[in-house]
């Protein structure tokens, strides 16, 4: 077992609704930018009107962008705040369901439209959470 | 970015565990009526034994309602509590997995027969959130 | 509405990362070994080389397992800690997407491996939650 683990304190505690027609990623970035938020856990429940996302692949080391126009509901939702190149990054992923009930999903990437959004972001404090490369995944971690 | 926000405090945190054969939001319900929790975030992992969601027609402004017979695990689950007509309500949405491990899911409707579910309860005190119409979406928002 | 209920203490919190190549469930249990976590909500978001998950056959009272060797992004994730046997035992279920974007999922075996996992452990006190065999079920519950 190869985990770090840092424990943190428990910080501020938000609750909000984003607005039909925001940027789901970048509006809760925003969140975080204006409260000067560094390290959090989020949840999202809502619906979009459009779903950005991407599958990362890993032996070649990048992201496939997928789209859907669908409207989705958002079933799943994990999410955390850290820092990356100085700002608050949100690192997401989300399950969307379409009329069928049919679920897709991924790593969100900006694009995906708000259609209705109600999230929860748990601050940390204590911790410094701060994105950089990471040789073995390719990926940019803390 | 438009999104409305808050500043929560951190309530009481309940656990626990539903039955084999309760409704899985009207049990969730009754928790908050009973313990008077008016706002919260919501997590449950278990399995159903009938599904009852919907998916929203955004543009048509209705729900169009789902339901599934089989057997189901939850898989994602993202929910939260405000007051709607004077009474805790429960807005969720799942993601269900069958046998094959396919999966499915929307927004939770009565009907959602327990197998078994493990939940907590995290309430947020210092808000009010009270679902009214929203005219934009058609649903009921805070 | 027959719910057990607990209030619980919200305890330490805890942020990490597993590395590549770690076990999913057999990590975060580890951790809460070393950490002397015996109740938490846990919450991961991240990808996997090989998912291992089960579907619990209800009727049967038996877990039907399935695999899959595609790589996956993790977009729904539940999980909670509890003592099993008198050791931290994490039940988690999860929703995994592939290139495709099409999710899959069930409840979490041993055998999952990391390829990036973030995740947040949030200690509840106060309680003991202790999984003994239930007779209704066929499973394990607290």
């Amino acid at each position: 077992m190869t985990a770090r683990i840092w424990e943190a304190n428990a910080g501020r505690a938000f609750v909000g609704r984003l607005e039909t027609g925001d940027d789901l990623v970048q509006s809760l970035e925003a969140v975080c930018v204006e409260q000067d938020i560094r390290a959090a856990w989020v949840s999202v429940i809502g619906a979009v009107r459009h779903a950005s996302f991407a599958y990362y692949e890993q032996d070649e080391q990048r992201y496939l962008e997928l789209q859907s126009d669908e409207h989705h509901e958002i079933t799943g939702f994990v999410a955390n705040v850290s820092m990356r190149e100085g700002r608050p990054f949100l690192h997401a992923h989300a399950t969307f369901c379409a009329a069928t009930g049919s679920a897709v999903g991924g790593h969100l990437l900006p694009g995906c439209e708000v259609f209705a959004a109600e999230f929860t972001i748990r601050e940390m404090t204590g911790v410094e959470l701060t994105r950089t490369p990471d040789e073995v995944s390719g990926l940019s971690l803390w």
